[in-house]
């Protein structure tokens, strides 16, 4: 083995960042077998130099990021600063020191992957980014490489731990968003800002990120449709029980009728019969569909310190191997350039659970409303309500077989118009 | 992208090689723009040329496995006969021959791995077998890569579909063995002669695999501890019921606390919490604990034509690629050296079963059997059998903490003795 070591710049000491570090301490020789050459951290970028980091020595603090990955001794850069900029910056001078680069941050590959992946091309150096979907589970490289000889028809999963929490607590306990929302914060499940994770933001970026691996396309973050789980109530948590399913935050993206890519994410009701409805927790999962491969599905911690820092570790062995052998790994696969499935136009089943006079004659107008649309229907539930104003109320819950966004919104607004409707109808999406 | 084709060899053209060569053939554009070179079928190696093989042309067939691997054009050699001999002259002339392999061979890599590995670093070509293990789930390369940077400390599944389709038969319609085997071969799940599942030998060829590439050791069949599952009654079934557990045939690789590794594969309790309990008919589902990424599960079809052969596609889209670049990809990892645990001393929880006479007394003396042999036990389950010849009996269900094989037996030859003893106890492993 050569003894020289493959310099190491890490940028970022929060979390992940100390968890990775501390692992390449503590792994040192096993590291050093298993890439072929012993690592040495060179320096560790952060914002403060005067918090407390057990364990590390803070000689090699800096608060000079462009300075640390401009070094032109760089063999690897490991980037868990997260968000856009400084990071793009500091991505882009990484390979240009002829760095190779290991990244968690899935909101700059969804948004600005193009720049960071061309330039690596044209510097030969690798950018892995694992950690940047679904935490520790393997997910970017069996979809790189395992499916590689394969046809994927649909990646859909949960790959956002706290809208998980949230909503297992809510299906669980019956709570209410607001009260499940301030217990994952307390827990340490939310963040003081949860935005980025309720609004279904940090889902959408990892769904384009695998929308783009699995379909050999570019994805980006605008591609995706985004909808949040703030506005999921009790009544639909009910509703979920009552139609045998749970409620997930379903990032999926599929191959529509015309070939181009459907890509989303949304509240969407899961039969309790499907893998993903008993995923617990803050455990993330990926289901993938495959023409030959058939249903995988892969289920593990999908956030946390440890975990993250785990998956950054496999693209860091990876990444100095090929260093060792002089190579770098296949770059980014777009070949096949789809279009994107217009937002309207993507194919789902839906749910849609209204309140209507109990009259004769109502659920027949509410089926031709759907069938004058060309919405079929799978299943129907009628159930008595509370008596309102105006005489008995029934509670209509009903579930289409596959249509478009638009056809169910312009059955919606024919509903509207119909004197037996009260309130506004609640409208889910649905995976069998 | 360069014209000139990549030149495949594919040796075996059954329920797998078949798969294979239409894939090669539905995805040439694809796996073109994928690889960078399109591909083209040389040779395909088959026992017996009069066989119907549609869409495969004639001409490509050939008896002479050996002089097809022997061309010193070819790029890349799959090989799906399976076995040992002819298969492992023909992937050693194949890497002679400065061909990359890509093979589904467990009981050839359980076996002889070594000289293979071998052979293919010396001559500086790829070996890729993610078809041995779990068919179409991706499991070799998680190990391999992902996993790399972290440290695993377990890997336990349900490898054979064979068995766990069985089992499951067994535990859901009550059914015997022989029957739920009889059910399996005719719909075509067991082979007429069933001995390489029922009996384990499948299984811990890819638990010999998975251990050496976990624990970073070369692992051979031989250092397998294996029990099939043709020892499973009725009542075993039936008393996993009763302790809310599920019988499963689990292949499981751990680190023993003196660090050696500890592999085998047997009949095992599997405790319903437990996701590997709910793992249906013939599915596979590889289970793995690591230090830092936590607990990770991985289920998919693990057998079939298809799902076999999306696996051997990646591999050979892999292998290809770096034939494109010029490089191979790392070879195998058996630094770590680590030693087998011997089999007396492989620690797990154990079932112990027995058949007692109802008396004062008894419970007690059972109780400090156990004691005498540094077994502890976690739970102990007590209820009347049927009345014998010399009054009546009692069932009692002892579940063990993490105890040595050689002390329970001890456990057992100290309570045969025992007059209050009916029959033969039964004995299981425990997973929590």
């Amino acid at each position: 083995m050569k003894d020289e070591r493959l310099k190491v710049a890490l940028v970022g000491c929060g979390t992940v960042g100390s968890q990775v570090a501390r692992m390449i301490l503590e792994l040192d020789d096993d590291l050093a077998s298993r890439i072929g050459r012993p690592l040495e951290l060179v320096g560790i970028g952060v914002r403060r130099l005067e918090l407390e980091r057990p364990g590390i020595d803070r000689n090699l603090l800096t608060t000079d990021l462009m300075g640390l990955v401009s070094r032109d001794d760089l063999d690897l850069v490991i980037e868990v600063i997260g968000g856009i900029e400084p990071a793009r910056s500091v991505i882009l001078r990484a390979i240009e020191s002829k760095a190779s680069v290991v990244t968690a941050n899935k909101a700059l590959l969804a948004s600005d992957g193009e720049a960071i992946f061309g330039a690596a091309e044209a510097a030969g150096v690798d950018v892995y980014y694992e950690a940047a979907v679904a935490g520790a589970i393997p997910i970017i490289r069996p979809l790189r490489e395992s499916l590689v000889g394969d046809a994927v028809t649909a990646v859909m999963g949960i790959v956002n731990g706290t809208t998980n929490f949230i909503l297992d607590k809510m299906a669980s306990q019956g709570a209410s968003f607001a009260d499940a929302l301030a217990e994952a914060q307390h827990l340490g499940f939310a963040e003081a800002d949860p935005t980025a994770d309720v609004e279904g933001f940090d889902a959408a970026a990892k769904a384009a990120i695998l929308a783009g691996l699995a379909f050999h396309s570019r994805v980006r973050l605008d591609d995706v449709t985004r909808e949040g789980i703030t506005g999921v109530t009790v009544e639909d948590v009910a509703d979920a029980k009552a139609m045998n399913a749970t409620i997930k935050l379903i990032a999926k993206a599929s191959l529509a009728p015309d070939d181009s890519i459907s890509v989303g994410v949304h509240p969407t009701m899961v039969a309790n019969s499907h893998p993903l409805a008993s995923v617990p927790g803050a455990y993330n999962a990926i289901f993938i569909e495959s023409r030959n491969a058939g249903q995988l599905m892969f289920m593990g911690p999908g956030a946390g310190g440890s975990p993250t820092a785990s998956a950054i570790m496999g693209d860091l062995v990876t990444a100095a191997r090929n260093r060792v052998r002089g190579v770098a790994g296949p770059g980014e696969s777009v070949y096949s350039r789809r279009a994107i499935t217009p937002a309207g136009q993507a194919l789902s089943g839906y749910f849609v659970s209204l309140l209507v006079a109990d009259e004769p004659g109502v659920l027949a107008s509410v089926a031709s409303a759907f069938a004058a649309q060309d919405v079929s229907l799978q299943a129907v539930r009628q159930e008595a309500a509370m008596v309102g104003d105006d005489g008995p109320l029934a509670r209509l819950g009903v579930m289409t077989h596959l249509s478009s966004n638009a056809a169910v919104e312009r059955t919606l607004v024919e509903l509207g118009k119909q004197p037996y409707l009260q309130g506004t109808p609640r409208v889910l999406r649905f995976e069998g």
